[in-house]
């Protein structure tokens, strides 16, 4: 089955707004074995809307057109969507009901124009919006002699998600032939895709009916496997198998194998040891702290930390030797080590982390370049450190360096 | 003049990636007053890449395609194209003698696949592509009775943003009628959209020669101003002069009007008044003080901070009083003073920054709510404190919190 989407608004068409509902849609749609083979995007514009519409259904089986259900002038889907069907538009007594009611509830009397709310495709279903006030549409009905299936939703993403998970994909399984497909996602930290493609490609390519996908984000490398199947357990087990060759090949350079992030996999295995960490961050400047605080209950495990971007700081928080840094610099192995060392014993955590480094773009020196970065772990019986040259700018030094860290603790406790 | 803009592969049409490209080319497209009314996303597939760009040449000036320009079976784009527009391919000599050369250099032999980079499009100009081995190119034409522009443009952003910049934009200038377009943006922190709308749209409405937009995003709202004339002077001062009548009605809730971020800003404002800042911070866990160490040069006013997510550390390293946090709890006004002070004396700083607050999802009491923070600002002579209930998730209210805390750090020094 083949899919087109459709989004509709004028502002998806400057430079500041993106859509990105699309991308949650065809991550639904290909769960249920519909494969994205156009995306459209058009303006507030009804002749431009009825002639994406027009194509689409001559094109594909399910056509989903985002956006535009509000009601203003510019919000032209539900008109549209019917000229290009050839359908009437008829107001539902039950949703201007419930229109009028809304604004009676707050003492407010409905503008005219909100009215156009009701007005539904012959023949839809009204999709009831859980967030918000305009309701979807669904229209199963048949162009030429072909089944198509039609989709309005709204555009804000929280109503969207709502209503395609609530409405949507039970309508779609009902509607679809039975397909069984079995996902799953394998994330590695630390490793260049080509590595990770080199030794994984002899495995992954003698399972032919395994799909599979490697996406590489800055220190992150993921491999996405999917199958289908005539039974679940059966596309399951070839996922499942595959899986098992590539955990083999890769062993702990994998961190997840259910979609966690690296952040979410360290706090799991601090709790599950009871142990603690406090982090003393120069180059990273907080990021580490605040990756790892992102997590909802991190509390339990991170203590806090101190961003000593002086000499001056490193001392007073982390107990740095002052001619320590004089004698070697602040950026050095060994300074590296004082503020993992000096950390974990001002917070009294299991483990101390330290990160020193120059993220550039200047800074950098011969002895010393921009991307240069000690990350060290005192666990109170050792200290580890690590030397690292990374490559690209600002942003992406201290990203891989928070990274580096993040799968530096992993290590420690998994 | 209308463009459309086509971005070829089927990655595009996977919940993993998003084209990119097309926000940029949209932003430069604008700047020379070529509207884009029409996004298509296709796959590598060559029927419904033909078809797209025949519908686009039937109705917009300039078919921009994006991507598909590489040595593989997927790359279509060129033979596509070609065949759209009922015109030959013909393999160049100069380009395939570059592809060899460049091979040969390599001491690699060329795959015969890669011969096909060299194929022209009958009439089209190469674009000489500086950091990839793809070119692009350039076709002025005639379709029907109406001149059309087709350019195509290597997927990889790099080679893209380069090569439109060095060698489409002069072509499209010289092509298209003089535009003289003024723009300018002006950016405001911690306002409701609708508050900013309120109060801004009697004033823009009177200016309709020039094109407003308001966007938000979380803490931040940007008024973007365009207006084209036939003289660029008039253009530049009708905008300036709404800009004028903007700034008198917001004051000094405007922190830029040429693009700079709100942390760019604070960490200007703390270099020109000579002045240092601290941070400790709760909830925010590390956010604050790795937004103003993301700016390169930040070392020169901030100096580093505290990340106090347990009342120990909030003692320790901040000297927040211990009975205070007993008396009053660790989410309170006299704590985020306590933070503020404490660190400013332990930094010696000009002004020390304190956050505590409830970022949720959890932890949150009747009294004190998710998305209660406090936030403080010591400067040694006073202490000024916010209190805000922030709404929304865990990343927004810790977003909002640093975003409040840069806002009170800039109007302190503006």
């Amino acid at each position: 089955m083949l899919a087109e989407i459709i989004a509709v608004g004028s502002e998806l068409l400057t430079p500041f707004r993106q859509d990105t509902n699309s991308l949650f849609a065809t991550e639904q749609f290909n769960s249920l074995g519909v494969t994205v083979v156009f995306k459209t995007i058009v303006g507030d514009r009804r002749p431009h809307l009825v002639q994406a519409v027009s194509l689409a259904l001559s094109r594909v089986d399910i056509v989903c057109v985002m956006g535009g259900l509000g009601p203003t002038e510019d919000d032209i889907t539900r008109e549209a969507v019917a000229e290009a069907l050839g359908v009437r538009l008829r107001r539902n007594g039950d949703l201007l009901a419930a229109l009028y009611k809304r604004f009676a509830e707050r003492r407010a009397s409905m503008p005219g124009n909100n009215s156009k709310q009701a007005d539904m495709i012959d023949g839809a279903e009204i999709l009831p919006n859980a967030n918000g006030t305009a309701p979807g549409q669904w229209l199963d009905t048949v162009v030429g002699e072909h089944r198509k299936l039609v989709i309005l939703l709204p555009g804000p993403p929280m109503e969207l998600k709502a209503m395609f998970t609530a409405e949507c994909l039970p309508r779609l399984r009902a509607a679809l032939p039975p397909r069984h497909i079995a996902r799953r996602v394998l994330k590695m930290a630390m490793l260049p895709e080509s590595e990770v493609d080199a030794r994984l490609a002899p495995i992954y390519t003698r399972f032919n009916d395994v799909e599979t996908t490697i996406l590489a984000h800055a220190g992150e490398v993921q491999l996405h496997m999917q199958c289908t199947k005539a039974i679940l357990e059966v596309a399951q087990g070839r996922v499942n198998e595959l899986a098992s060759r590539v955990e083999e090949e890769m062993e702990d350079a994998i961190f997840s194998s259910n979609g966690e992030s690296l952040e979410q996999i360290v706090l799991y295995y601090l709790e599950i040891r009871g142990a603690t960490v406090a982090v003393a961050e120069s180059c990273t400047g907080g990021l580490l702290a605040q990756r790892m605080t992102s997590i909802s209950g991190s509390s339990r495990s991170f203590l806090g930390g101190a961003v000593v971007y002086t000499d001056d700081l490193k001392v007073q928080f982390a107990d740095v030797p002052e001619d320590l840094i004089e004698d070697k610099g602040a950026v050095s192995r060994e300074v590296a080590e004082a503020l993992a060392h000096g950390i974990r014993r001002r917070a009294q955590s299991t483990i101390g982390v330290g990160i020193t480094g120059i993220a550039g773009p200047t800074g950098g020196s011969e002895a010393k370049p921009v991307g240069l970065v000690y990350i060290a772990l005192d666990d109170g019986k050792e200290i580890n450190v690590c030397e690292r040259k990374f490559r690209g700018d600002r942003e992406r030094v201290r990203w891989l360096a928070s990274q580096q860290a993040l799968d530096m603790i992993r290590r420690k406790f998994m």
